[in-house]
Formats: C-alpha cells, sequence, structure tokens
C-alpha cells in the first residue's frame, strides 16, 4: 500500500554533534539519530537530601547507568518543520516530543511535550550541565517537562537591544499526562535581554573560550492550578508537606530572576526564586525561596601548567521551605571538575558536594557527598 | 566475535511513504525507519463516552500527545521475508512484531503480533483514518492486535473474479499476552470480493481521486474462548456486565459484512456487526449489534473555489449493548474536515461528533464534543 | 545551538552480521543498528518447571512473541571507544549498556550493564543457543545482568600459553537496579585456559565446520552480599525458600568449572556448579549443587543424506537445590533439531525436553515438553 506517494530521494549521510544524520538530496528530509549514555557512581547517596531523614540512611555506594537516552530529530517535507523525540531506554519514558515551525528567527511556534525555557538549570541538557548535576534548588522550583505549545523567537535589534521571548499555553500536568485534571490550564512567560548583543549559550561552561563576552538577563513567571506542587521526570508530584493533592487544589504562582555570562574561559549563572503556593481549599499560601550562584573556569586560560581541557567550576544553593519561618533553610555548595575529552559530548566530572539542613525543630544536619560521572554522546 | 559471517553489501538510501530506507545493492536487506506523531486536543473529553455517567463527568480541556510510534520494517535474506515491528513510545508498548513470507500473490504467510484484518475500520492505521479516530462501535466490535499466525493472499481471476482472503490461528488473548488461559484458541477468517477488478486500499478517503472506481464487499467471521469480551491497545478487557471473567469463561462469535467504495475524490465504507457472547457457566447468550456508514469527498470535484486538499467527511454509528432491549443504544454522528498538507503523513483534522444514548431505565443523555489532531510521519 | 562543534564526516553503510552499519569515512565514528525477534510455540509450557505444582498445571498451547531486540552499537571518537546497548522492546527493559575501552588485546576495559561472563551457558546470546533455551540450571545458578566495571582481555603465549581473563566489581543487585541495598559490592573472576591455541567462540554449535579443533578449560568464582538468591532478566531474586531478603541478609559465594569444545561440525560444552548461601541472620548455609553436558553435531559431516543445514543437539542437566538432602533432585532430557538457514542470525529449532523431579517428601513428577522456535534478526 502507499506505493503512490513513494518518492525516491538520494540522501547523504554524517556524522555531527546531533549524531549520524540521513539528509535527502533536496534538503526536504534529515534525520539524526543519537544515542547518550551517563554513567554515575555516588557515595554515600546519589540524590539531593530532600528531608532530615536523609542523612540517616544507610550508606550506600552506588554505580549505575543514570541515563540512557535515545534521541531522533531532524526536519521533514520542509526544513523549517522540524521535529524532535527522546525516550529514556533505562525508565522506559518518553521524554520529549514535539514539532517545530522555525520558518522565521522572531517567531517560532512548537507543540508537544518538551522542558519548560522557565530556568536557565532546568533547561540546559543533563548532557552539557557543569556540575554532576542540577542544584539543590531545582526540585522545589524546576517546571521540568510540560504538554502545550508555545510561540518564542529572537528579536534582535541594533546593539544592545537584542531580546528572546517564550510564551506558552500549557495542561500543567507534567510529563506523561494522558489528560487534564481540570479545565484550568499553565500559563508561562519569559523574556531574556541579551544585553551585549548575543546570546550566552544553553550549556554549562564557556567551552568556546568566547572572545567576547555574552551576557543575559532573564525574567520568567508561570501562574498554575493543579494537584501538584512540584514536577519531575516522574511528571506532577507533590513537595513535602502537600502530598495528596485532589484535582484543581493548588494553585501555584512562581517566579524567577536569572544571570548568565561568558568570557574567555569564565562563565557564571545565577537564579533568584520565589514560589507562592495557594491550597484553595483552606485559602492558605505558603511562600517558598531559593537561588543560587555557580561560576566555572578554564585555568589553562591563565595557568600554562593547567590542562587545557580541564574546568573547575563550584556552586552555592540555598532553598528555604517556608520563608516566614526563617530557621528552616537547606544550603548546599559544590566543587567540580570537569575534563572534556570532546566536549559535553565525552566527558568526565568529579564533584565534591557538602550539604547543610536547619531547621527551626531540629538540630543542624550535615553531609559530604562525592560524585564521578562519565557522559557519552554518540 | 561473528567476523567470520559478515559480508559487507553496499547499500542506498532513500526517503519514501515509509520513512528513510536502507537497502543493500544485491536488494537482499531493506530497513525502513519512521516514525509517527499524533497531537490532539480534544473538548470536553478525548474517549467515547461508555457509560451514562460519562456524560456528568467534570469536563476537561485536553491536549496530548496521542500516538507516538517507532515503526521499523524492510526485509532480510531475501526480499519475501519481511519484518516489521511498531512500538509505542508514550504508553511503551510493542504493538506489531512480525514476519511475513511474501513469495507468491496468491499464498503468503504471516506471524507474530498485528492487528486482525476482521474489520476495515480498525486495520487501517490510527494516521490514514478518515475521521480523528475509529467510530463508537470498535469498542465493542474489535478484535485488535492478536498473536498467531495468519494464511493470506489476493486470487486475481478475469474481471469481476478477483477475491482476497485471510484464515488466521491465534491465541486470542490480546496484545502483549505472555501465555495462553487455556489450550482454546481463536479460529478468524475473511473474505473479500473485489467486484470491480481491484482492491479499494486500506486507508481513509480516496486521496487519489481515483479515476476508475474501485469496490469491496467482505464477510468476516471468529469464534474464540477466552476470559476476554473485548480487546484494546491494553490487550483483553472486559465490556461492561462482563468484568472478571475467568480462563474459557466466555465464548465469543462474531462476524461483520463490510463495504467500501472510491472513485473521483469520493469515498464510502460501511460495517454492520453482529456478536453473540456465551456465558459458558451459565450457558446464557447475549446478542449485540451495530453499523457504521462513513462517506468522504474532495469537493474541489465539484465546486473550484474550495481548496484542493481539503476533504469533508461524515459518519453515523449505532450501538446496541444487548439486542434483546430494544431501548438501548448508542448513536453517534460525526462530520469532519481533512486538509491533506502532504496526504495522510502530514494533515490536520477537525471534528465535531454528537453522541446520543438511550436506556431503558434512564432519561436520554447527549454530548458534543469537539477534536483537532495534526498527525505527521517522517 | 551546538553548531560550531558539528564537523560533516562522509560516512559509507553496510549491512553485516551486526545489522546495518554506518561508518564515517575517517573511521572515527561507526553505528550498527539491528533487530532480533524470536517466536516461540511450547505445551503443554514454555518455562522449566521450577516446583512440582508446576506438574499439575492447566496444560495450555502457546504462541508468542519471546524476544523483540532493538541493538544499538558502534564506536565514537576513536574505534577503541565502543559503546552497546540493547532494549527488550516486547517487556520494555534496558538490557545491556555499555562502554568498551579495547585498545590491546590483553587489556580491555568495561563499565555499564551486561550479561556478566561467569558461564558459557548464559554469555551466550539467546539467538545463539544451542537448544530453544538455556538448561534447568541457569535460573539457580546464573549472576544474568550486573552493573559495574570490569578488567578483561587475551593473554596468548605461544602454543598452547593462550588465556582469557576477566575481573570485575559489581554492586551485586542486579539488571535495571537504581541503588544498591548496602555499600557491598559483588567481586567476580574467571580464567579460561584455550588450550589448543584458540577461543572457542561463545555461541552454540560448531557452525564453521572447524578443521582446526578448538578448546577451553574454565573456572569462575563469585561472592556477593545482597538481598538476592538468583538473578534474572527481571533483576534480583530469590530462590524458593530464600523470600522476602532483607539488605545484606545473604553472602552467596559460587564458583563453576566449565569445558567446551569444537571439530568439524562437533560441539562440546559443559558446566559443573556449586553454590553456598549464607543467611547471615541465623548464620545457615545451604549449599547447591548442578551440571549440565550438552553436546551437536551436524551429521552430514558423517551422512551423505542427511540435510547440510540439519544440526542434533542434546543436553542432560541435574540441580539439586540442597546438597544436603541427596534424594531431592530434578533432571531434565533434551534433544533439539537446528535447522540454519542463514546461521543463528535466520534459524528453526525443534527440541523436546523430558523433565523429572524427585524429593524426599513427595512422589516423583514428570513432564514431557515440546517447543518450536524461529529466530532472526536483521
Amino acid at each position: 500500500q502507499n506505493q503512490r506517494d513513494t518518492v525516491m530521494r538520494q540522501s547523504s549521510i554524517h556524522h555531527t554533534s546531533k549524531g549520524f544524520e540521513f539528509m535527502t538530496s533536496d534538503g526536504d528530509f534529515l534525520l539524526q539519530f543519537a544515542g547518550r549514555l551517563q554513567f554515575r557512581f555516588a557515595s554515600p547517596d546519589d540524590q539531593n537530601p530532600v528531608t532530615f531523614d536523609d542523612f540517616t540512611d544507610q550508606n550506600t555506594r552506588l554505580f549505575k547507568i543514570n541515563r540512557a537516552r535515545l534521541k531522533i530529530g531532524g526536519h521533514a517535507y520542509k526544513p523549517w518543520l522540524k521535529y524532535y523525540f527522546e525516550y529514556e531506554l533505562a525508565q522506559s519514558n518518553l521524554l520529549d516530543f514535539r514539532i517545530m515551525i522555525e520558518k522565521w528567527r522572531w517567531l517560532n511556534f512548537k507543540f508537544g511535550q518538551w522542558k519548560v525555557e522557565f530556568t536557565r538549570e532546568r533547561f540546559i541538557s543533563s548532557g552539557e550541565q557543569q556540575m554532576v548535576d542540577r542544584s539543590l534548588i531545582n526540585r522545589a522550583f524546576t517546571l521540568d517537562r510540560q504538554q502545550g505549545l508555545t510561540l518564542y523567537g529572537n528579536l534582535a535589534g541594533e546593539g544592545i537591544a537584542n531580546f528572546n521571548y517564550w510564551v506558552a499555553i500549557l495542561t500543567g500536568s507534567g510529563r506523561g499526562a494522558t489528560s487534564n485534571d481540570d479545565s484550568k490550564l499553565m500559563y508561562f512567560g519569559r523574556v531574556q535581554w541579551n544585553f551585549l548583543g548575543r546570546e550566552v549559550p544553553f550549556e554549562g561552561g564557556d567551552l568556546e573560550l568566547s572572545q567576547r563576552p555574552a551576557a543575559s538577563l532573564a525574567i520568567a513567571a508561570v501562574t498554575n492550578t493543579s494537584p501538584y506542587t512540584r514536577f519531575s521526570q516522574s511528571g506532577g508530584g507533590s513537595l513535602e508537606g502537600y502530598e495528596g493533592g485532589l484535582p484543581g487544589q493548588y494553585t501555584v504562582n512562581q517566579f524567577q530572576i536569572e544571570t548568565a555570562f561568558n568570557f574567555k574561559g569564565f562563565s557564571w549563572a545565577s537564579e533568584f526564586h520565589r514560589k507562592y503556593i495557594v491550597n484553595n481549599p483552606t485559602n492558605v499560601t505558603t511562600d517558598l525561596g531559593g537561588y543560587y550562584f555557580q561560576a566555572g573556569y578554564f585555568m589553562h586560560e591563565l595557568l600554562d601548567f593547567w590542562p587545557e581541557k580541564l574546568e573547575v567550576a563550584s556552586r552555592y544553593a540555598q532553598y528555604r521551605p517556608d520563608l516566614s519561618i526563617i530557621e528552616n533553610q537547606q544550603n548546599e555548595f559544590a566543587v567540580a571538575f570537569n575534563y572534556f575529552f570532546v566536549g559535553h559530548k565525552n566527558k568526565l566530572t568529579v564533584e565534591l558536594t557538602r550539604f547543610e539542613f536547619r531547621d527551626k525543630s531540629l538540630t543542624q544536619d550535615d553531609e559530604t557527598r562525592i560524585r564521578v560521572q562519565y557522559d557519552v554522546s554518540f
């Protein structure tokens, strides 16, 4: 069947940073096929602690495949009709699936499921992080993946008049949801000012040793009414104290202010978050806050003896689960060394992290964690 | 290891309606690799109502990935030794896996798991439907996917003596079953008379604007003894009132009469069903019935101003869950507009459906549903 | 993004025993893409009996897809940096994922998840077995897949001084584990003496009709502390009588002695096992034992009328779940005929198996099973 609409198109094949690429000679069809494996050793635990109980767990030494991804992308029928899907083989989860209509730089259209562009930290691929993984505050503030539609683009005027924008309507039910809990949706917007005239790439570190500085300042906001108070690869979930949400129980409003900067091997990023959770039946609101600062440097730029492909990076993060209780806070301080065999596509990271948790009613507790990670794409 | 049986064969690559194709120069090996994404918006609900309760659900607005398919097919060792498998990425379900020995037109052999050729509506791919999805009666009457063996072929005599046949032995336990409930199997047969001398393709609409008419009349029958009274992508299941079936509890006999016709942009299809469920322990038999009519037309054939790629289609379906209770019936009336950017491979459908349910002991109830769907293969 | 590290490399394509192969012209990147489908009919049951209850089950006739594998391998960046992953589509399980650094014949390094090289029987792919599947003793003694690191290589001296070795540190929590139960790991070693100067390939049968004999003698040992007393594709599990293990409850020590031999179409393999399960809280140790012998022959080497591609093979296996109770034993005797259309890549197997179970407190029981299997790779 269907022989009639079969047009034979001679193709070409290449390997690029997106994996093996197959393209028809007319350029109308492109298929990119790539895999990524991430191996991780962690001691005493891999996950960031969430509650004080996590410090008293039996300690384990852990080696595991942390991510095993199959990535298939390209375009079909026209170069501007793009598709992408990504499957997590270790968990059998479909992560991304999206169609992008990218005809103009200033106006693009995307629908499907993807990581909402709310925060730089979450939007950067897990394969292109600067540390082994995202910070302590990501769990509470990320929107993770959502399903819906978005408009986005880059408005490039003269000099400093360079902006990116994203406006989205999403179901707000998280990854893999097949229904919405009610007719209320998630609304999201982000504006990013690239005030030195060009974007900071969405990846950790300044691997290109940029000879011209790049910087951005962004603000993003979101509102959602759903049973959920947090999102992760598992879909919608609950922060501690908000378990068992009913349809439409929580209205969550969030905003964040973000900076990023790259220059001559030095890189900087920060996010400052506020999140307001309204429990609609009781009308009680809780305010959550958090922030991180992160910086990295290829020290070879300063010190000749330092290996060229070795970056050192550091991060400080603080999360406050209830701003009205000043004693309740969770702190993370981390140092990492990245050796980039072939950029982010083939790299080894060693990371040391110190966690300190404080609580009004409990004594302080802390933990030091070491993680080693190898990440390779092909 | 295995280097000794490695024969290097230079290959060629093309893109066709089956996706990217890789073939060795001797023609003995072919690999077809394709994906398909189907996005759907529905309000107030996506699923067809099944019981009266479904009319009083909380209404939601729904946007979701409805299907995300990875399709891998081709042939190996010989052009007539074909393979095919299809994986649903959004649900992590292996749908089709089958080997086909297709050496002669009149005698072919297939084994594995696939959609039984019982009804035209179900056998047509979800990507090549004329409406957004199958009719109200599909749930009760489809055999969906089964595992087993089948013989099939096309017997083409002079002129009107053109027949297709299918004869199958199946486990009758549905998709993904890894065991049979007892030693009783499912037996299936279908004869299709292509009385104008050629087959009507298994896809919705007459996209080719056939200059010669094509028509078919088919009859199909099946018998199965199992715990199940219906089948779906989830495997064996139960119709309302038949829950919790035990091994061998139900003997289900079914037949259907089907017509199809294509000519100059006009297309027609119908099915008329009877299903007899014998509850073996009690020896009570229930008779179920249903039918649909469906027609579509590319109005540009008549009206110059009508867009060439726009088809209008309509369907009426009736399901009667117990023929002995004349008041119990479920009706569906639907109108759809298909815009075929690139045939069924890239199309947008808007559909409006009216459901009316009647019941002896309940008052009548109804609902109007709108669905918008974009389906793209690459 | 990432355009800067995109280097276009013109590629070539072939089909080999590893499926379709795509390689860049500089040889630095290789992608191998293959599928495998295995169809099985079994009566009265497919699984080997485990307890006496399994003999009195309701008998069924079974046809199923037994395995549906997607295999993706190759190398990236350098020919010696190899990757491989294998996904079971029918169960949605990620089986293998591993990176291999294979720069020297005598010293290789592998990490990820794979089938531990503890026994020849388990290490041989399910697509290259000599019988329909592995023996009765595999369930009790296999380490199956584990996650960790291994060193391995071939030390080839003059003549008989030809050895293979494997040394591994593994988490000992089985396939798909994302955490270790405690900080105790699994340690594994194997030495294999190829005393006729070359290795016996890890696959069933002597399909090459070796003109020079090949033989090996191997000894392997392992120790592990975990909740588990057996491993399978489902990960860590429990042997009968060891259900519900707690973290660190069982220390399991095992060793086995293995032989293999190939010559002119004749093949031989055997394993002799001992397993010591220490229940740490009670300090009670149970000793388990088992062995199998297996041989196959292409009778065409002797008898002209015998089809060239037809091998006959036979296996005897015995399992003793507690060596201190001499009456408790399980025996398997099997005969199989393999027709190799295209080696192991396309073959049909018919197998007849006789099981006899004896038990101190129960009467003897037995069962005869027939299985037919078709296995095809593409």
